[in-house]
């Protein structure tokens, strides 16, 4: 309906559109604090991510009055609502009939929509319940967007060139239904332009000092009409891209956010280590299944915390070996072949405990490398000489065995997973520079 | 003011109580979905548990028009609102002054508050900016509530028998704020009457069962006029009790709920393992510590899960020796001393498998006890005799050795939680009922 266009300014994203989104979501659960709304997160996410601004975000109960109240509400403020939640097949999710009313239509049998439910029961091998045959009743003046992935279908309303999108709270079923019909209903709708974003995910950078180290580089990518967000979590700042792509250029700027991307990658190659939804593990995962090579680790502070992350990638078993948590200096004497002479002279958090861990690791699992962790991960056991946070890392190879000592300060769940990502950072370098082979 | 009371009822609390609360949440990043707001479920779970009822969460941006357009409204609809965000330091953040001008009041410098700036920053050895010295100019006419782990005070103000207080988004501090004062001011102000709750942890029942299990239970502790949730995660269902303590008869209430945790724990004792904030590596940890016992692990499918679970907590170094990831056929025999003969006979995945796992990590790290995971967790490497899913958990102690099969279904992730939680689950019951020793 209305053209719009979002600009995107230093630091801040100005949107110069019209066009205005709210978010409602239904549910008592969330008003008691039983469950998170992270549908809203999401949403919030894609809905900036295609330029549109978000003006409120709504939680409320499953009731008649209060929905209606809060439509009217939202429609006064904004061009597009979507909402989340109270679409079960029980008596107490009253957002169908409600909205059906609001709209002045009233609920009919959608054959196809039946048969997708029956199809969905079927292939699942479970019996169909009368209450289940209720969920093919949708408003007759809306657009039906087909849930693949549960019973209770989206619906989409129009009144007076604005739109609302009724969706149900489950979000996997809210996920699926809005990428496989919501986004491009709404791009369509109100003609929005596409908006292109391209994520690069570094570890080892505080947020400040990779700022700083880059600056030059952002500007001329702000120059240049880009935008870039940083986007922190413990051990790993994310960078995000963005460029409106008007008049049909999307190549174009696709093109031009893959120069930067370029750029940044030649300036920090040991930090950039992958993009959009990867993971570290994956990552090295790739690397060493490309390179018919295997891993093994030997954790202390980090505690199977480096094996849980690679073996939550399926298909890991390809390249990975195994691993031994070596907790007590005994096991690291006895599963690893640490010498008790070096444990002795050198404390457990050490250069020496911790390359014989990597190397114990890489003879006793018989892989290509190892890595292996010493430190102290708090909040006790920490000295002068080494405090809380020092955490002692080590890669070893078939020519080469390294270490070096790091901190990362006081909290112990912190300790451990930036200690995890630092491992598997390295060990990515390491391996893609074939510096200890 | 007004005297305030609830009643509970079977599955869901009805509030007789007039007094409702609203929850405003000030943030761009929240409205962009670089955020999760859980500072409103924990909020949601805190009214819900005073028996306040939580009428609309409202997340706005952090601009004058918007954050007095909210109060507005909710303080047509609420006696109570909680506004969090918006009190950062810098000129971004408009929220003092705005409640100020909207309460008629100015700020002036809490001397203090300044003090208390002062103090933090000294504490801490870092340098005071200009900016923080604002932080102690604050309304002459709210009532300060000392924020004690950061520069943002917490502000109650008053207006015609309502309550707004506001506080900063970092979710620490807004807590601390909340339970050093501002629910015992709620309380007082509102005259609530205090509820007392009392949570039970299960693992190994499905929520539906477990109901069915205890219904009888169930019936007669609400026909006492306590109450009952059930609180559902991957292999665990949290159940929690609660009951008013009008007339200040807050201990024989106690009591009551007491006695019917003594009943439930005595009915499903292997499957209630703690109460209220415990980890089920938390109670096998302090098991292990009070017998003077130890352990190892032995994981396959899990990957390094158990041990990260056990390792999470601090001062687990006492009791947990360590353990292997046996992610490999060969590092199976090489490591744990699995007989190669008994693999390719068996398959990883069986039973003799899984207890030679448990006897070798019990040897090799010279523990009480030991656990052992083997399973295919999933999406692929199923087959018709071993699907997906399939796990088989071995506990391996100083006179016996046992094994279980499971199915956790089809989904990786979950797949390797739960086994993680019911092999500690069954390893806790095995050390508390000594039939491995």
């Amino acid at each position: 309906m209305k053209k719009c266009q979002s600009f995107f300014f230093i630091s801040q994203i100005a949107y110069l559109c019209r066009m205005k989104a709210e978010i409602i979501t239904i549910g008592d659960e969330i008003l008691i604090g039983q469950t998170i709304d992270t549908n809203s997160a999401w949403l919030g996410e894609q809905l900036h991510l295609q330029g549109i601004r978000l003006n409120r975000i709504i939680t409320i109960s499953d009731a008649h009055q209060e929905i209606i109240r809060a439509v009217d509400e939202s429609f006064s403020r904004a061009d597009l609502v979507l909402m989340t939640g109270g679409l079960g097949p029980t008596q107490d999710d009253v957002t169908k009939e409600t909205l059906a009313q609001y709209f002045g239509t009233t609920l009919v049998t959608h054959p196809e929509v039946l048969r997708g439910i029956q199809d969905f029961f079927a292939s699942r091998g479970r019996e169909m319940l009368e209450v289940n045959n209720k969920q093919a009743d949708l408003p007759k003046d809306a657009d039906i967007l087909m849930n693949m992935r549960g019973t209770a279908m989206g619906m989409w309303f129009e009144r007076n060139g604005k739109v609302l999108i009724s969706m149900p709270g489950v979000p996997y079923e809210m996920k699926g239904i809005m990428r496989d019909h919501g986004f491009e209903k709404i791009r369509n709708y109100f003609k929005t332009e596409p908006i292109i974003h391209k994520t690069v995910l570094t570890q080892g950078l505080g947020e400040s000092f990779l700022a700083e180290m880059i600056s030059d580089w952002e500007t001329s990518l702000r120059n240049e009409g880009l935008s870039l967000a940083y986007l922190p979590s413990p051990g790993m700042v994310k960078l995000r891209i963005s460029g409106f792509a008007s008049n049909g250029n999307a190549e174009a700027i696709e093109e031009r956010i893959d120069t930067y991307i370029t750029e940044l990658r030649r300036r920090i190659p040991e930090n950039a280590f992958g993009s959009d939804k990867q993971t570290l593990a994956e990552v090295v995962g790739s690397l060493l299944q490309e390179r018919n090579q295997t891993l093994a680790v030997a954790e202390s502070c980090t505690g199977g915390l480096i094996a849980h992350l690679i073996t939550s990638i399926a298909g890991s078993s390809a390249h990975f070996l195994g691993g031994v948590v070596a907790y007590s200096n005994e096991s690291k004497v006895n599963l690893l072949g640490v010498s008790a002479q070096t444990l002795a002279s050198n404390g457990a958090v050490s250069e020496k405990v911790v390359k014989e861990m990597a190397n114990g690791a890489r003879d006793k699992f018989n892989a290509t490398f190892a890595v292996a962790t010493s430190g102290i991960a708090g909040p006790d056991g920490g000295t002068d000489e080494k405090p809380v946070g020092t955490v002692w890392i080590s890669l070893a190879g078939p020519k080469k065995t390294v270490a070096k000592e790091f901190n990362f300060g006081k909290s112990r769940s912190r300790n451990v997973s930036i200690s995890a990502l630092a491992a598997l950072n390295w060990l990515r370098n390491e391996i893609f520079n074939r510096e200890l082979e």
